[in-house]
């Protein structure tokens, strides 16, 4: 299996929009995306398999094992549109598998009709800012008209790396529509290497999206909600560090005794 | 070949269960899986060979040439049950490779209907501890209470690289059921980055694997046989020892000179 | 998609002619083939996408998202030959994405009855010299005399290294003729690493090649579009300056968090 | 391609040998067989290319180009059999190119009711010694009698890198005969990397070679032809080096600009 998508109930979307927010610079992405699927109840409807996820498995709070995976969750608005999100612990530890889990997953969703994609990333800057701005790129000029009606502003240039910037680049390709929101952030790193989390920038990247999306979502929990949501992140954190530590390690020490 | 398993001879499992221990931190898997090959007298059946292991030859103890390679071991309890041991001197080089052997073999195991999986792995700690505890994770709770009745105790976070892992996660994936045992360790490492070999945690594994398996193993010897096994991991800690050399020396030099 | 080459209109080549100019030492092919297309208006007929480019999406001068990918322009001359140009901002990342990719553009122009290759690249030096010197390596002994005549100097030892030395090297192995011509550069690196651009050698280089082609440049321009085009190549050094410091910051943090 | 094996002219074998010298520690390999080469005038009959050599293409004598490759060699000595020798200036830059290369050698030579195949690769000591002593690995009992008969000596523990070894590893797998022929040599190397070449051991393992396929092959020249063969050897080296230096410049600037 290079990628597996293993969905676990019927699936059948209308006006499929797909929302992506993996772990990345401040987990800008994850913790919006994260964020929606609680304040929305998503459903979780599928699990996203692949070799090339770093080779290690997780121990979870109830004591089961899991694979590094990331997951598919749905939720149906008022109007009928399906909104399925991307999330997960991980991307994939190889450029190539990047690419291969980012196309595995729009190539799922354009046989789902998809009609839009998502995704949220940090936009790096050393300069200090009030309120974080959040910038965007997208696939189409129509779409960033749209993308800065709802609060984004324009860049001319830059780049994304990882999986939420190459799924955007990828839509672009496949003529899919697509956005991708950028929220100012220091990136800051821990000691330890780590990202510091920076829920104020995902609260600016939320406002844009649901805007964008005319899409309701009590935004005042976030503060809050962040807090508990610091927990699961702080425990992916700590999954990130452990591995890095070993994957460093395993510089010292043959990769294939682990 | 990404992988094949070659089988020796006809093998006709009945409720077949497949318990892994490659090499590892520590050598607990190996060292566990090892001295219940000898114990069971269990027979070679099968070999296991990727492209994926570090590109080494090995000369044997008898002079002959030995690809590296992993080994499947047979052993039919007086109950009936069909027992197949993993064991083998490496794990794959790459992180790919670490998901292509191990998804390998268990759909080697499952087309034999293994009934399920046990792997044997470190939990590396700095805390001192008197005797070592041996933790759990598996893919169903049932399989949980059942450990912990059998003196493995419970773990609510942490990550476990390799492909003892991986054996386990992609057995929850595929319901499967599979067991990991983790023996506390301190995961010392020599001056020239080998693992201390810890048969006192490989022998609290065991203790809790047999009593799981009601499997009847002689541990009298385990100390004494472990000085013994102690000559042939010693030569794996040296192949390894060597292999780590000329990777790194292979920094300096092209890869493909070797 | 290893390697996807999207023809974007009809393409109808006669007498086909490819000539590959991807970003290398000192950007001396990027600049020479940048240059022909920009003299020659010609019109970019096919995009080149694939999983080896670095894992990274580019923001355009427009807003607009792309993936790394590099491009096939098309130019017919008055004498009926169509000239296609490789031209793009980025070489695959890994040694075996290189040979792909190089393929992959080659056997598409062996089925459109490719008559020759060209190809660009730098012969880095560490003599002074006044004017730089053109070098040539080529896929038969004719070719290497018709590249002297025309300006070029023999080399009889050496290495090229990248897709602008293997298309050559595939061409010579599927008896497709092949001439790459090399123009002598001191390779300056600025102190974060990127190649300082030497002009000067694309301009030498491209009168070798314009030579061989018949074609007729306006080459007066070049010093002063040099000084245009290197916005468009200083945009590129930037991009490829981020992309390797979040590369090198990725060896620090783990390489599936970006 | 992954392995492509061009074969050059018909080629009818009778009781096929292989001979296997590629790069390696010393040279020992490269030199035998190239000596033999040379001294039996064998003839090219066949060309390997591989998407898994370094990146890079040569620059022959003739200002030629060329991939980096392997080349088959065939003799037919007076009794019928025929030698074919594999002989190349690089080996696979991956651990798993390293395995495909050597597998789809010898599968071509499998295909050709190969008999047995022989390597020629280092024993690298620190020991002082008058005269290099020959070691080897064989993939039966009685081939290891066979070579001792011839003047090698027995190891009882070790490991071989790269194709020389797994060729012979990958024959045990497929009950093919097999022997690596292993010369002492001190493995030095220049203070820029290079491994020093040792003739002296490569005609240790000539004589044991030769003895093994009972061949006349005039020694006396050896000496004198090693200086020759140097030249050529320096050429390699000095790619080699190349290469490296290249490789090595590209951790700094980004892989993809080459």
């Amino acid at each position: 299996m290079n990628v597996e998508i293993k969905i676990l109930k019927e699936f059948v979307p209308s006006q499929l929009i797909l929302i992506c927010g993996l772990p990345g610079t401040a987990y800008i992405g994850k913790l919006s995306v994260d964020y929606l699927i609680q304040q929305l109840k998503a459903e979780m409807i599928g699990e996203v398999y692949s070799k090339y996820f770093p080779p290690f498995v997780v121990i979870k709070e109830d004591g089961l094992v899991e694979l590094l995976r990331n997951e598919l969750y749905q939720f149906k608005d008022e109007s009928g549109r399906t909104i399925v999100f991307l999330a997960g612990n991980s991307q994939a530890y190889s450029p190539e598998g990047q690419y291969e889990i980012a196309e595995a997953v729009l190539e799922w969703a354009i046989n789902h009709n998809v009609q839009r994609i998502y995704s949220v990333a940090a936009y790096v800057t050393e300069k200090t800012f009030e309120a974080p701005n959040v910038y965007c790129t997208t696939t189409t000029l129509a779409l960033l008209e749209e993308a800065k009606v709802n609060g984004a502003q324009f860049l001319d240039n830059g780049i994304i790396g990882g999986e939420n910037g190459i799924i955007t680049g990828l839509a672009k390709k496949k003529n899919v529509e697509g956005v991708c929101l950028l929220a100012e952030t220091h990136g800051y790193q821990t000691s330890t290497g780590e990202f510091v989390i920076d829920p104020r920038a995902a609260k600016a990247a939320l406002k844009v999206l649901t805007s964008m999306l005319t899409l309701k979502v009590d935004m005042e929990p976030m503060e809050k909600q962040v807090v508990q949501m610091d927990e699961a992140i702080a425990k992916m954190v700590e999954i990130e560090r452990r591995i890095r530590e070993e994957m460093t390690a395993s510089g010292k020490k043959p990769a294939y005794v682990t």
